[in-house]
């Protein structure tokens, strides 16, 4: 197993989806900056459970406890120790089908790569639970870039094949945290919403795409030819349970596109050199360009559905059926909106501190 | 800079596209492995230029040199470095268009992140030529792997829009290595091939889709919750110039499927537990499930077009044209396959030594 | 900051002496290696301070919490976070001295590196009392270690100038415990306890030296040519607080033989290649010989001394004097017996993975 | 194996006694540095072999040539690769003893670990030899940290029991060079010299103590709790082949010390905070305090000698005798001196990397 991620800016997960909680160490964060429980679990509500009628029944306060690191509301230099809580723990139902793996669930190589001692209620580690602890980490890191008046934002663009309008940055914005699908296309968004109801109803669920926007981002990010800034974005990336994808800029469809279609003209504005598209979503050669980066990652249907499906008793080496009981979303693109940013704002983090772009020490 | 990747099999890459030589240095790989140098060259041929009408007219012999490691045709468990040199290097024109960077390529963000020191000819360290090093690496890796089993194969799936029609593993096999183009649909080859002279013909390039797949793989093989095995592939991948999408199994297509569609069920066949479908593409909660890995590779058209292109002068820091007079391929697809499935090999490699499935000697 | 150690077997600090904990994350221990709340505690007890004259009045339970990674006694496969609760923390005299650093102490860098927004009070993450995470991942990785036999005992020999004579390994096992000062020679113990006692009185301070030893390690731990396993070792044992010097085997008495006395003549004995001497310290190239290894750690005396003290107001700039009101132990030797044998354990455990001796599933 | 060291002044090994050449790859230094051979050949020539009676007869040039990284004097930020050639190597010997291991060499434990398949010639990678590429990767990064004003020196303080006088730092930047063991002493210089001589007329080896010291260094070097500036830098001194023992400041004697004279008071110097004493070695809480950095290492006797040993045939697995033809210094701590600069260089360039205090483009 491996827990950590990032260079200079580190983060430790540790805490299962049902045991006593969930929990992220911060490891090179700057001395001196100013971190609130309140800076942090701002950013934790964008992804509680139980907020609307599209999530998860269970129920959790998801309130961050700061244990280590912080001291009269200024970083100390010293590993940041962040947690929740888990209170609203039903465990049964997965000790009935311990032997079962769901399929497209991690159940299954948890079960045979850890040799059946995986905890395995709830899917442990493996639980969408994890992001909790990316999102607090995230908080920081977007407080740290702050300084630098790097902004981060993220908004769903697709569900179900329900593709969002393009919007620009002043509506994406405002609209996102206005539905509750995080989508800055309103109209798309109720579709949205609707679409996840009728799943949900069905037994089933839903994918979709998500779009971050990383803005004012210094020139210089990313180190080649190993670590670029596509590279680590999309390794923290994949660490979202169900993402299947990651594309930068015209991405995928770039293949399709001719060079000159393609190759983005550079300009002079305002003194500065830009370029006047930004298929390269920000970044050329792997290191940030000043540009935008956009990234988007595909999100697989969530794959704990009510509807009996076909699996196997690893234990009995036999065929069986599993109808999972246990309480899930039905769509977790909402609730990944702040999540797909926190990954973004970590790895941006790390490599503006390789780049010595940030001071050791916040005055 | 971080020219190094892996954890404990651990390549780290040096030299420049118009400089002495392009070089790798593999370090972990266990003892007692056989290679030779016809091991290396045979994948080396497979990304040489210069070799059909397609590729770029530079010539070269790429010739592999074991420098270190290996001992009376054994790995002797030191680092194993190995080089080709460069001998058609002409860099007249790239002096005279230091500083006109080529919309698209990492001329600009190498020039500013470097304070203009960086090795300009032929694009230096962010040349597609450090690929050939990729490759090198990669035949140990396979070497290593196929003690295994595993088996790895890349192919073409889409250049400039043309898609190949979905063939089964024995076509693959057959029919890369018979068209210039790397893939396993004769037909759309032939459209491939004919679309990348026309583009070439236009001044233009073409960008595409390799698919890479991975057989007979071990469950196993990834350490989450971070260092999943799509995490890993893609920072690897990621590392390819050009790529600019990496997806696995199913991949952004799962965005718009039903968790009922999406699941791969379960079943047992020969003893064994399998999936009955493949959208996971091997990989269930960043680990190896054991059916094949699948991944896809978005790789955007070749920045460097021989049409006129706005730029600027990154000195002066006014606008200004450029013509790349450089010898470039219209499409580098073709030449990439290899290299999908080097760096493919590469990071399967490091993690069947992580999960200990490789011993440390081989006998 | 950098408070992750380890490559495979990889632990994370974080909690300060006077926040509200001290806690260590293992990250990559094997799935399935029966741990219970007594192993751990049984190595805990042996560093808690308040259990005899010769240490630090501060009382403190020091009761292992197991927060995550352990499930029905057995380990998970994900890491595991073991926690004491701070109680008795008196932080008042701490606030007074803020800024007059204690000569010895690594007050002043700890100032001066975090911009004065160090956690001051009892050091910080700088004491002593983070050694108890060493203790509780060491206890993990000595359970971990002993299932190929591998046996760590650690002892006291000298303290205040005070050399304990020369023990055969039965007294060594047998007499460290019954002693409070760690060592396996009764009278020198009799006499090291009265030299601290003294030196409390005097509020003034001593050190010494401990030997570790590892006992049936096999053949191959360390990967040279960086990761030597006196240089690991030594990284660890250097994390100690107080720790100004490490030597293996003869040490620095090497630097006065001759080769023909230093060298370690091989025979074979019970079909077994050993070695007649052990000058070497079971290391040879970096790598574990089979042999014992032997390892000694010089610690300085405990900087926080009760007499007046020359030093600075760093605020001010000012010279002041300090008077140190803190509970301190006048002789930390005894106490960090244990936290030797643990950072050897850690070690070991680390290089025992990645030689691939351990499997990642215990049976 | 593990051939890298640094996290962002990063070296790579490669290379064997006996095979082709010695390499080290620096990857991470800033662009912009001027660097020239000669840069690199001042400092290879102080450990140059057949330069003096003392040194073994193999007569090597020791050439750097600059492979990548550096165009037109001056580091581009891309990896740098620096060789010097092998031609004096006469391997018979090596052949016929292949299997009889010399006591006190990593002989034994390279053939065991890596199962026979190791460079048995010259002791392929565990050789001394190896030290010019760290001397050559010391060069670059003594060159980064001059411009922060940092210096470093070492020097010979004991061979073969033979202890120098204590000389002041005019002294040893004076003396060093003047004689053949890089001794401040010129009287115990003579006798050192003589020592060997007389070992070596015996068939015997030496060895000694070297102190590095390194002025002028930065407060705040140091990333604790793990990466402790002591820990560090004997982590890269381990790896110089025949260290046994590294302590810094005081160091072992510190434990025969009290408190009160161990501690170092902090005074006010010119508006600076300063110790009037430094039995801390310049470190204090694994961080440098501002004052001269001290380390000393023990250096065993050249394990290879002329006279018979005991030891056994690996191979049929019976006694045996040695007697080592091959060409070996009979003390290689005046070799050494150079080596003890380069690790200290290059644990302190990439402190100075992590900690921001060496921007990433020199100007």
């Amino acid at each position: 197993m491996s827990n950590s991620l990032g260079k200079l800016f580190k983060i430790t997960s540790f805490g299962e989806s049902h045991g006593g909680l969930i929990s992220i160490v911060v490891d090179g964060c700057p001395a001196g900056l100013t971190i609130t429980e309140a800076d942090i679990q701002s950013e934790l509500d964008k992804r509680k459970p139980g907020t609307s009628t599209l999530t998860t029944p269970r129920k959790e306060e998801d309130r961050v406890e700061i244990l280590s690191g912080i001291l009269d509301e200024h970083t100390t230099g010293a590993p940041i120790c962040l947690v929740i809580r888990n209170y609203d723990t039903k465990s049964d139902e997965y000790k009935k089908s311990r032997f079962l793996p769901r399929p497209g669930h991690a159940d299954y190589t948890a079960y045979m790569k850890y040799g059946g001692f995986n905890d395995y209620r709830g899917g442990g580690i493996f639980s969408g639970r994890v992001t909790a602890g990316f999102v607090m980490a995230g908080a920081v890191a977007r407080k740290l870039l702050s300084l630098t008046g790097l902004e981060i934002l993220a908004h769903t663009v697709e569900i179900g094949g329900i593709a969002a309008q393009p919007k620009d940055l002043g509506e994406i914005r405002e609209n996102v945290a206005k539905n509750q699908v995080g989508c800055a296309d309103p109209e798309a968004a109720r579709e949205m919403a609707t679409a996840i109801k009728k799943a949900k109803g069905e037994g089933d669920s839903l994918g979709g795409i998500i779009e971050g926007i990383a803005l004012n981002v210094p020139m210089g990010l990313g180190e080649p030819i190993f670590d670029t800034l596509e590279g680590e974005l999309a390794k923290a990336l994949f660490a979202i349970p169900a993402v299947k994808g990651v594309e930068f800029g015209s991405g995928f469809s770039a293949a399709r596109k001719k060079g000159s279609e393609n190759n983005d003209p550079f300009v002079i504005k305002d003194g500065k050199i830009v370029t006047t598209t930004n298929n390269a979503g920000g970044i050329l050669g792997g290191i940030s360009s000043g540009m935008p980066i956009v990234v988007r990652v595909a999100i697989k249907p969530t794959s704990s559905i009510a509807q009996s499906q076909q699996t196997v008793n690893m234990k009995a080496l036999e065929s069986a059926n599993t109808e999972i009981k246990g309480r899930h979303d039905a769509c977790i693109v909402p609730r990944a909106v702040v999540v797909v940013e926190a990954m973004t704002a970590i790895t941006l983090a790390d490599f503006a501190l390789r780049a010595g772009l940030i001071p050791r020490v916040i005055k």
